[in-house]
């Protein structure tokens, strides 16, 4: 079957970078069409941005209400049929409350929300109704994570004893928001990108993805946040020290400051039968480690992977994939279970509880690091 | 503006790989709309296919001949603007010649023809024509490849003398294509694939990249071609001494019985003042070395990289960006130059002189290695 | 001048590890002569490893006493002139004081001592005599390590603000001390390891490397330590957040349970200008990252090098150096010191200084543990 | 038993570069001590060079005729029991000659001879003689490469089918030896270097290493040489199409003007199960690869390796061994062999055959290159 998913766009005009990574997802597979969009706050810039990608004049809509309500009153064969919220942050509730109130999916950029309260709204919404919803943390669509993460599941590392997560970066280490920098100036705004810039925007990523490979929850921790650059009111560097629920313990590291480092996340998780490795920046190598035989080197597309990396994989082994096929994963997968299942299969993409657990994490190194890194417990 | 072309596929049905990459590579910046295809030398295949891709039954066609003569016949605003050729080898020619007699513009999978006779005539035909033609070699749409090339036509490397290049793969180290693998029976096929496997498929890659990024041409060569697994008719190995036009030497390896390679394609070029490599599994790398400095690794993405190099680029630094990214940057300079520069510009994607370039190279390591590795010039 | 430098060593019989490395570093420049020993606390072990190692009987001694003793007694220009201390832990201390109230300079294993007040009794000690004194902190002498001091102390970083150290290994990821592996016994009891088994015998190195390149002291810590493996008294596992003295702030990692890692001593820095990352399992490899050029990598041995790196270096840049010269680098310079330069250089090894901070690390990671990562001076 | 050899040295003055190799090899495990030496053609310098390394002024001798026959009439117990040669290449069989004729053993630099006719002569001094003798080709000793050995000897890899070794440096980009550097004057003057520099320096040692790692010998050969810096009368750069000999085929590169690189010996071997490849300047990695499950990688030291791997291995795994080390492993087994195990054990070090073997591959390649890389058998 080839049905496509009609999508609208809130957010991703002009010079926005992430809009782009999600036309392009969406695009990868062929499985949706764009028909409509408010792309900015700014309602010529939103009908220049629909224009400029081929929408109709009627379907560039200046503001996301307009739209979700004009939408709906389409008929059901040309109405949008799903939401794609790229907007800043403090903007991605509202977007996706109105949208699911309308009876639209939604795939959202992260975070889900400002703060957790507002996300523990939005899961209430989302059961109370039979709208899907999807949060794009990309990592975990990494044909090795799913690798690494069914690995673990059948116990070759046995007992997981200690995860190292880290995400360095170097961009912020300049005061580039002071220029005009339209991506720093948002993220290290409290009134746009909320009570972290660096935990909220990466350190959360790491979080996700140790959750997701390792398949256990984070109880505590204890966290230290810092302003490096002078002038900034949000975080842009930042550990903690992690407690797990079987025990485990680990570290995470968040920075933005790290000059020269590009988008460096890496996990290591280590067992009593074994340990692994990955490095975002050379997605399709998974490390596997023993104290008895040689280390492993598993490459994305090789047969002899598990289903669910080989179901995020487009070419043979030695093609490399990268970011945007990972994004892209999320999209197919998000369009597999609406459109190929009736609904009835498990999620294989992120979603509310991620969302949940993320929001959690972030009030929780917040409140720790104002606390002089006390240990304190992620809210269920 | 956001004006897309219309295209119509030959071959790519169901169980083929390339098509599906051509067909990725083109949707990813959203700048080709699929419009019609003839899938499949079967009618029927082509016809489940041509649906499954979401196209009208009326658009699936038998055969390439009905889809030119009919598409011809549409009106301007509707009918195909390109032919997109994804066949085994030996259908390339008769595709491409059709289409551009009928005044279609055309993508062709390489190589471009059988032979490099056939490959002479439709350049003869591109000249008194106005059709456009883009030959798919991605690994010369890399950033880093742009890149290297814009160093090496700057001068920094200073003369150029050496030029190592190999491509080495592991997938035909079994006699595969006798137990069905679609891929490696007609590829090992003389009559489908050619003259040459090993040379011709992967080969003509590496000598084609040897060429791009030196900015230099082989004129002459020395080569050995082994048929390694028994029972094949084509050669699945093989390596030649080169002589390019400066004067320079170098090495050419391409081989498909490398056990446990993937796709492993590497250039390395030295000149009087510094050398270069790069790997095409960790693309988004090139290494600079020099004698009395420190190596300097130049990554994918970062804003002090060449215009060349950034004109490839969709994301920022660190986000990996792989094989269809590369492939996809040929069909959006394709669509540049046929949309937006009045065919003015220099085309920014590989064309016939690649072509007759490769199947030169060709059929000269054909005939050297049959003359016991003599010195031969390739044809200009 | 060719004159080496006779010593006698303590510990290092049979089936000792660290022992040999000693002696492999005393004799790779020809500057050492083994002249005696007492090389187990067995003195039949002791002698026969004497013998073994071409000493004569007489000077194969029982204990370190009667050497310190015997040695004394004979001519000048025949008796010891420096003491090699290489016993497990608690011996470090009462071998050193012996030999310094005899006369004798001191090259000791880490660590100096098995506690703080020893080691503030050995400086006190060091600073009434004339005797030198070296701790082999082998890791500080690799030549990229030397580099990597020279760049950030000429400031091509900038102002450091970001320092993650980390040391893991795997070799303690089960009981093997049950099993009767001579390390790991004596390594996980508290009698003769000290307060830590896992910070004070590689968490120290860590901590040390930290402070040596980046010209910087830790002020203060948070730190968590974990006893992984079942049964064990002391920690396995650790880590730290960590204040510098110029506000910087770090990470600190230090683990042997991390199953399938070997060595992994890692250390990046970043300032306000650039980066710098290095791994002791690829000493030879130094990178410097920066975001407005290509990272560098700088290699051992290149003559653009410092002069302080080149100091270590034996071979042309291409033939890798290992841990051995890097140790043996400690050996040269504390020979280099002793009789070239009339004790009036500045010594290029670590010393008592080294000693001092190291012991004080561990009794401070340790105390902020058992408070529930209370942050903690580290006493001056 | 810790009996030491007495070894003489030719050789290795002043600003020599391998002589100093040679004794830091000797003397890493005390197998070795360094008696008497002729240091240089030059008296003065010789008898300067021999005090600077602690011998006595009687056994600095003049030239290596005077040495031979004055150690020869010293007692049994005093006199030296080898001569290791470290001259440039025209003086390596007359001395070695000397040395055997007097009964000396032999350690030799490598190349053995000048010529294949002096090899010969050599090899049959050797056959009648009782004395024992070395070639120093270190690379066979890295323990990873013995490992190699041993796993295709095992059949790990199956029916080797293609060898691929390179050996690029950079270090003769440049006319360097006009401006006096003295390793590149006699290096590229055929009186002292002989018919070959490139090949005959490292080119051999890439034969050596292909030829010892496969247990396969190379039957015949295509080779072209060059000589790309203007003034040079030997080659500074070649490679060779390789026929094994059972029916194996393979490509070897060796080149000395790869501006940049270092020492970059490479080595790959395909069979028909698995491939591996190895490289030198990270010398404690092997890796091995597979069509059907994840490439390994093995690293030195570990206990699962193989026997003849860890007789070279003195650390844990972790703790990186180099050169020296390698180097070390030659002069290590070399006493075994004459000391340990009454000379009826086989030599675990490179001996006449190789050296036979490396003077047949340097005449081999030259007499192709000069009749337009006809190919040629390799002399038994």
């Amino acid at each position: 079957m080839s049905a496509t998913i009609r999508y609208g766009m809130v957010g991703g005009g002009a010079d926005a970078f992430i809009g782009d990574v999600h036309r392009q997802s969406a695009r990868l597979d062929g499985r949706y069409d764009l028909v409509c969009g408010a792309f900015s706050s700014d309602p010529k810039i939103s009908l220049e941005s629909g224009l400029a990608l081929g929408l109709p004049e009627g379907r560039c809509y200046p503001d996301y209400l307009s739209m979700i309500e004009a939408e709906a009153g389409l008929p059901e064969s040309e109405r949008m049929q799903c939401v794609v919220i790229v907007t800043p942050n403090h903007l991605h509730f509202p977007v996706a409350k109105a949208a699911i109130q309308a009876g639209f999916h939604v795939i959202s950029d992260k975070p889900a929300t400002f703060d957790l309260a507002e996300c523990r709204e939005l899961s209430a919404l989302l059961e109370s109704s039979s709208c899907q919803y999807a949060l794009t943390h990309p990592y975990t669509a990494y044909p090795m994570i799913q690798e690494a993460r069914e690995r673990i599941a059948a116990g070759e590392l046995g007992k997981i004893r200690k995860i190292f997560v880290e995400y360095t970066q170097g961009w912020l280490a300049e005061a580039i928001e002071t220029g005009g920098q339209k991506q720093a100036d948002w993220r290290t705004d409290p009134q746009r990108a909320g009570i972290s810039c660096c935990m909220g925007d990466i350190g959360v990523h790491a979080f996700n993805l140790a959750e997701f490979v390792s398949g256990l929850a984070v109880d505590s921790l204890s966290a230290e946040l810092n302003r490096i650059v002078s002038g900034r009111c949000l975080d842009d560097d930042g550990a903690a020290l992690l407690k797990f629920s079987n025990g485990a313990s680990g570290v995470l590291i968040a920075s933005q400051v790290c000059t020269g480092d590009e988008n460096d996340l890496r996990l290591r998780i280590y067992g009593d039968k074994g340990g692994l490795s990955w490095s975002q920046e050379e997605p399709n190598s998974l490390w596997l480690k023993f104290s008895d035989q040689p280390t492993q080197l598993v490459r994305t597309g090789n047969p002899w992977t598990s289903k669910s990396s080989l179901n995020g994989v487009r070419l043979p082994a030695g093609h490399p994939e990268g970011y945007i096929e990972a994004f892209a994963n999320i999209y197919k997968n998000f369009a597999d279970h609406l459109l190929d299942s009736a609904l009835d299969s498990k999620p294989a993409y992120p979603g509310i509880q991620d969302a949940l657990r993320g929001m959690a994490f972030v009030e929780t190194v917040v409140a720790s690091s104002e606390q002089d890194n006390a240990w304190m417990d992620i809210p269920g």
